[in-house]
């Protein structure tokens, strides 16, 4: 019997639509392979839904905040008081990715898994503080077993809350002050590379502060370092990227298409995937992020971003750039004439 | 005096709103420089609708169709019957571009600027035919200097209709099967390099076909090449391509921002950058192309496509899915709140 919630079944894409979806595109109106990359994407929509008319209408974002007792180490450019100020600017409406929920009429879904202080209570927030920021990795472990399965959980029910609004894609998003040094630690634990190769500016570090930071993540490293995703999170990771694990995991057992963002959300997928290959089926992702750490994660993910923009902001504000691609590629496939059904004469 | 209508002045960006949108993209609560080409975006978009409140909400699509003389060469996988085919297709709403702008709800506009022979009235199609497809240009120019202009005043009057509606970006798509063979002649022409650098596939031909395309381009191009973009597009354009350098002449002049689509509309941005380079400052470019000329065109007008996916439809398709990440950076510059407004502290 399983132990674990994430032991139950990853859903399967359905490998018939699929194939007659690949059959559907050669017989729409465009020449083969002329919507590039579109057209496969269009196939796998069509498989993750079952149906040769997919469609990406209902979007569903939730952003998880948390707070990282690593920022004693001095490796962010911000204070780690703006982990909160933007909770309470996602709630007001002010922020990348407020903006863009309004702008494709997404649901955001605002999750606090562990602000250092508690918050006020803020509209459409929901406080799910799983502890009071994680501890300094540098010295002990993030967090505790206890804590790593509550966070997990915070992720599972937002990919339920998602699922029960009948959301099409699911998008997670993150805000935390010194997650890249989180996420940096976990990439670098599960792929087996050194921190110096991966850290990166974050938020906005100089020459020498990435270079502190990859010194510290070195340390932590001595100390921690694992390739097994749970204990990689355990004693490296964040409550949010945690979260988010767990979120992808619930989606992919729910079979609700992920759009993974940048940095931060790529390492908790990494964390998901090593611990079930199948999930990799439901994940798409949205973008190369600027933070240098993300190619390797894409690399041994064997991910292919949709955009490169140059963009490294986090709060899921990528994937919500980039999911009017999927959209798209749904309509498309779902919409476009064939050659017998507009009478257009094939090559 | 001037002696043509595309003499008059292109319009110019507020270059006031531009500095003051520079400074306020320092003061959205966001890492200076995180949401990368965004920014960049979002601060001409400002100067270009001159004000810190852009939004690019109202799409407008114009496809223009025509047919070539230069098919008798043998150079297309496709017969000359689908040009109107896919008019006919786009009227029913069954092709790629037609079922972007219903997802979009961009206003698309048809204009048969010259299929081969006349069509029936069809829904939301303009009859503005200049003549029966062009002359094959490898023995003639592939138009008179009189159909030249009425083919340019076919776009100049696409762009007043989409001003007149409101239109905050101007598409422009086209139709017309041997239109790669054009676009690749005026290119090498207007920038003086060998078609068989620059021939393509087009819509799908085998790798001799593309060599004896490349071979009929030089030959043409032997007895019509000029650098003048007027004196290439007479000698060597299409219709469609014609009315498109038209429309984006006369967008520059309305102030009205243009996104550029694929190859062939990118040749028609050359041939309109190349009599007016001022026009330059009203022109985005959507998406890099798998026709291989493209990246040519794209270099020598300074263009960074904002996607690439690997589409080689045409019809705009390209400018339509990449719109989306336009409406994203108005809507960001317009929307987020200021370190001062969310009370966020700043680095």
């Amino acid at each position: 019997m399983s132990r674990h919630w994430f032991d139950q079944p990853i859903a399967t894409p359905d490998t018939a639509v699929e194939v007659a979806a690949r059959e559907r595109q050669t017989q729409l109106t465009k020449p083969p392979g002329s919507l590039g990359r579109l057209e496969e994407l269009g196939i796998t929509l069509a498989a993750m839904q079952g149906t040769q008319y997919p469609h990406i209408n209902k979007l569903w974002i939730t952003v998880f905040a948390g707070d990282h007792g690593i920022v004693t180490e001095g490796i962010s450019a911000f204070p780690q008081a703006v982990t909160a100020e933007m909770v309470r600017n996602f709630s007001r409406g002010g922020a990348a990715i407020s903006v863009l929920a309004r702008e494709w009429n997404a649901r955001l879904d605002v999750v606090n898994v562990g602000t250092v202080q508690p918050l006020e209570n803020l509209p459409g927030v929901l406080d799910a503080r799983v502890g009071p920021g994680t501890t300094n990795f540098l010295h002990e472990p993030a967090m505790t077993g206890e804590q790593l399965y509550e966070a997990l959980i915070v992720g599972h029910d937002a990919a339920e809350r998602a699922a029960i609004d009948g959301a099409q894609i699911f998008i997670g998003g993150e805000m935390g002050i010194g997650n890249t040094t989180s996420a940096t630690a976990v990439t670098c634990s599960i792929l087996g590379l050194p921190a110096a190769q991966l850290a990166g500016p974050g938020t906005g570090l100089d020459a020498a502060g990435v270079v502190h930071k990859g010194l510290i993540i070195e340390q932590a490293l001595a100390r921690h370092r694992d390739p097994r995703p749970l204990i990689t999170l355990q004693r490296l990771g964040g409550f949010e990227i945690v979260a988010l694990t767990g979120a992808y995991l619930r989606c992919g057992q729910l079979g609700l298409p992920v759009l993974v963002d940048g940095f931060i959300t790529t390492a908790a997928a990494l964390a998901a995937v090593r611990l079930r290959p199948e999930l990799a089926a439901w994940l798409f992702y949205a973008h190369c992020s600027a933070e240098p750490g993300h190619h390797h994660l894409l690399e041994a993910l064997e991910a292919k971003p949709l955009l490169t923009l140059g963009m490294r902001l986090g709060e899921g504000s990528g994937a919500a750039v980039a999911v009017p691609i999927l959209r798209a590629a749904a309509a498309l496939h779902a919409g476009m004439a064939t050659f017998a059904e507009a009478g257009v004469s094939a090559a």
